[in-house]
């Protein structure tokens, strides 16, 4: 059986039966939609993941791309898969009907990624950072400068890129130093050098836009200083395109992501680079962090995507491969047995279920959020929506990157010895998956923002917002008649964050924002484990609603009885590690609080 | 600054202060050595993986060995690496002086191999595979054979192999297939595949010696009918070496270890291969079982080399990068700090600490027992000694394997954006440690061993050998002065691992050994937290006898001070984490133990 990269049946249920996202198209944005237009793009997305991107996987892992004379040359692969994937239509299918968009609920769109993802993230990041770069002008670019660039990069005639980072600031954006001096035609002057910036320089496409942090001459210090730029690698002169002085001064040797060149670019070497002001000068952080969710939201479905092919390989092998005998039965002359009959290799693949399933329900959710903020008929449904998004954002973020990498070692564990070499591919899905705790903010960043930005805003009206999705979750597990113990361990779960959260607000509010926030990361991963528990008692009641509705078939039932058992899973393996955490948050642990460099 | 690959400063204190192991030098069997020809042996060691072995392992890396016309052609750096590496002597040195050996406490051998490991992994497995085949002849093979082949291998002249695995036997050996006919003259002729044999064809060397499972022709099924051969590439015949037909099918392409090749064998694609039985036919396992706990503190050993050197890179970068500002001072004119000034990294390093340190004192103390159980004076110590021996082997094998990759994926997370590239160097040591939980026994097997055997083994006496030993570690903490709640808590621990064994044990006397073994992960888990809270007590008690025996100098200051530090990390966020692990054990949480192969 080939890798099904997600599961149908999995996206099914949540998109129909979890959140039932077909009542999405009882809003006016996307009353054009219905059930079948959604499996429409599902089927092709589908499609394409699995017979043109997947095979191209382990070719484009073994033969990344080279820098040769001062281009970097794509892999071979890339030339068939690239109008593919833009025919699909995936880079504007959120957007709306204006801009070549087909309103296509993010909910949806989101999972269809999740495939395209799943079989080949590199080949897909193409298309990621292009709809990022189109979607950034969209929103703040002024029209002429929009419509030069924008259409070309939805069409995939040419490619995007989001151009943020400097080798002397990595997160720190406000120390960001490429510089653009106005030449007086309305255009600017630019000269910096980036970093690590993917897909920076390639010859898929003719032409790449790259959307790029810099300071304009006299700008305030800091953050206030920041501008976005367009900065195309060849630009319009009396209507040709001519060079635009954007250099690849070399390619990144990464552990993964192999097919997505990553570039260190110069801008303006021969003085000669011309940069493009997106919306007001100075508000490029701002523009930034307005298209923050989104990216944030890709990674974390990029986190899920390659946990969940690692899983289903690993699965595959587990059912098929024999080794050993039941423990009770050592009988050397009976036949071997399929190593999912141990009981160690059920619990890796339970483990990684958990995390896979459980990860892209909170992806689905976290996207229906995002939207009922834009679309939803009411303004106060829409400003709830916002708060639930930007609550939930860092950990859409980072559970899968973390949990995620977890998981797809245990996918190389489970393959035993076979699993450490290439010739198969959970290695490589390991080696892919650690970047997604580094990109677009790391995981220590994500839990500055969630401790120290989000659970706090507007007077914790978010966590305020998030209890009241958690009752709706207890009444509907109620309904469906779950276990009451599951509901009793959420419940008093979702207290717990909301006292420790006032808790180490007031230590802030006191004016020791340090102390606030030393166990950011500890209350992430708390924090996160909730959000995760909740999300599989909603799988678990939608399960039970099908066990109940009518008789289930032999494979819905089993479908059924695997969402009951992950969920057991999480509500006794992972849940009831949250008591440790919130005691390290509220005892203010200081160990590496108070250690001094030369302790180490 | 150059990495150090293991502190110095820690190794002596671990050695010196915390173990006492100059003790050992009042055994008849030590009685040659002191604590200077301790010094002068790990002054080599630590000079020759500095000088020669760590500049070789990047270029290592990225050129592994290819198969060319039937032969393996290593790397060229091993050529000068190979006459050096045998030189220092490791391979020998704690064997006795009758096969050449120096009687080196192993416990002082074992970290002078850490070092190798922490340089170079790669480079060290050829010696370490060809003292492990030495050793097993030296134990079990008759005088002629051994003196054959044993002397060639511990002077490097010749490398050695395990050949244990087949490509339907992984970690079931009871499966193995490979076939021995008597010949009539004393030898068998060998046919049969195996699978990932490290260092089972290379150039390096005229001569590689493969101690390999086989099975006799008529021999029982089943572990009961296998036998250990020693199976040379070339044998003598009439005084000269000959061909005998051991093919080198393929090299497996793995993630890591890349210097050294993992090979497929082919005996006797010709009928000509020749295997001499080592011992008694069907004793096999037996006598692999003898030299597992062996391979197994090897297998530690590397884990926490792995760690350290991964570890002491990314404290490097963390004390030098700089990036970002205090929390308390966002003055964007302000120069930005070096990142061990963030917390979060700090968390990020003390958590490297915990782990790289804390396994590296239980490596030493498993080393320590192993010196006691071969050559303590009295038998009942000798005794006690090997049933802790073989109680913390598992421990010592998997926590290094299992923690020590977080680790790896911490040095690489502190390493930001650069970490994710081979430019840097913890990419290359998250590759190399994920082999660790794979190789001599998967973490799901040391699990069963642990609580399948181990802690039951002869009506629980290691358990209340190892109540002993830290009852003594508790002693000694008190009397220097160490904050009670650690000891409290560690005596709570130990309590704890003991009643919770007598429950799962009568688990398993009731006849039901799946219920029983359900939870060995977790239960390894638990265990390995509480061993390593114990060797966390014992260097905090060590440290403050160091703070208060005299005003030390500010940088050994330093130096007890982070090891308190550790401690207290390791005792407030580690340690509780058994509450929930040892809830999951008793409860015989089922959601894995009876999920149906359809239901994931």
């Amino acid at each position: 059986m080939s890798n099904p990269l997600l599961r149908d049946r999995d996206v099914d249920f949540l998109l129909y039966e979890v959140l039932r996202a077909q009542d999405l198209c009882e809003l006016p944005a996307y009353a054009d939609h219905s059930r079948e237009t959604f499996e429409l793009v599902l089927a092709s997305a589908r499609k394409l993941a699995r017979e043109v991107l997947y095979p191209a996987f382990k070719p484009m892992d073994e033969a990344p791309p080279r820098l040769d004379a001062g281009q970097v040359r794509v892999h071979p692969a890339m030339r068939e898969i690239w109008p593919r994937l833009v025919d699909l239509g995936l880079a504007a299918a959120a957007r709306p009907a204006g801009v070549g968009g087909q309103q296509l609920p993010l909910t949806v769109a989101t999972m269809a990624q999740g495939y395209l993802m799943a079989a080949n993230a590199a080949a897909y990041g193409y298309l990621g950072l292009s709809a990022g770069a189109a979607h950034l002008l969209e929103a703040f670019a002024e029209p002429g400068l929009r419509e030069t660039y924008m259409p070309r990069l939805y069409a995939g005639e040419w490619t995007g890129t989001m151009a943020l980072t400097e080798p002397q600031a990595g997160s720190s954006l406000s120390d960001v130093k490429t510089r653009a001096a106005p030449t007086g035609n309305g255009d600017y002057r630019i000269a910096g050098n980036k970093v690590f910036i993917s897909g920076g320089d390639h010859d898929l496409t003719p032409n790449i836009v790259h959307l790029a942090l810099a300071r304009i001459e006299g700008a305030p210090a800091g953050i206030k200083g920041v501008s976005l730029f367009c900065i195309p690698k060849k630009r319009f002169e009396n209507g040709q395109l001519v060079d635009n002085d954007c250099t690849a001064a070399g390619v990144f040797h990464k552990m993964g992501w192999k097919g997505l060149p990553s570039i260190a670019l110069n801008f303006g070497e021969r003085g000669d680079c011309r940069g493009f002001l997106v919306g007001q000068a100075n508000q490029g952080i701002a523009y930034m962090f307005q298209m923050m969710n989104e990216a944030r939201i890709m990674v974390g479905m990029n986190g899920v995507a390659t946990a969940s092919v690692a899983f289903h390989e690993s699965l595959e092998y587990a059912r098929t491969r024999p080794q050993g005998r039941p423990i009770a039965a050592r009988d050397p002359a009976a036949p071997q047995i399929p190593i999912i009959g141990h009981a160690d290799v059920r619990r890796m693949l339970l483990r990684q279920k958990a995390i896979v399933e459980g990860g892209l329900g909170l992806l689905a959710a976290t996207a229906r959020y995002a939207d009922l903020a834009a679309h939803a008929a009411e303004p106060a449904r829409r400003q709830r929506a916002a708060l639930l998004l930007d609550l939930l954002t860092p950990v859409a973020k980072t559970f899968p990157a973390e949990r995620g990498f977890e998981s797809n070692s245990l996918a190389v564990q489970v393959h035993g010895g076979y699993g450490y070499t290439s010739e198969y591919l959970p290695e490589a899905w390991l080696r892919d998956q650690k970047l997604n705790s580094l990109h677009e903010g790391t995981t220590g960043i994500q839990g500055m923002d969630l401790l120290g930005r989000k659970v706090v805003a507007t007077s914790g009206a978010a966590l305020t917002a998030l209890g009241g999705e958690i009752s709706a979750a207890l009444d509907r597990a109620t309904r469906a008649g779950l276990p009451q113990t599951w509901q009793q361990q959420l419940a008093q779960a979702g207290q717990q964050v909301g006292e420790l959260t006032l808790v180490l607000a007031q230590r802030g509010l006191g004016g020791d924002r340090e102390a606030m926030l030393l166990h950011s990361a500890d209350f992430l991963e708390l924090f996160s484990t909730v959000v995760i528990a909740w999300q599989w008692l909603l799988q678990a009641a939608a399960a039970q609603e099908g066990l109940r509705a009518e008789k289930p078939d032999p494979s819905s039932e089993a479908f059924y009885q695997g969402k009951l058992c992950a969920a057991q899973y999480w509500f006794s393996t992972e849940l009831p590690r949250i008591e440790t955490l919130a005691a390290l948050c509220r005892s203010g642990e200081d160990s590496y609080g108070r250690a001094q460099p030369d302790w180490f």
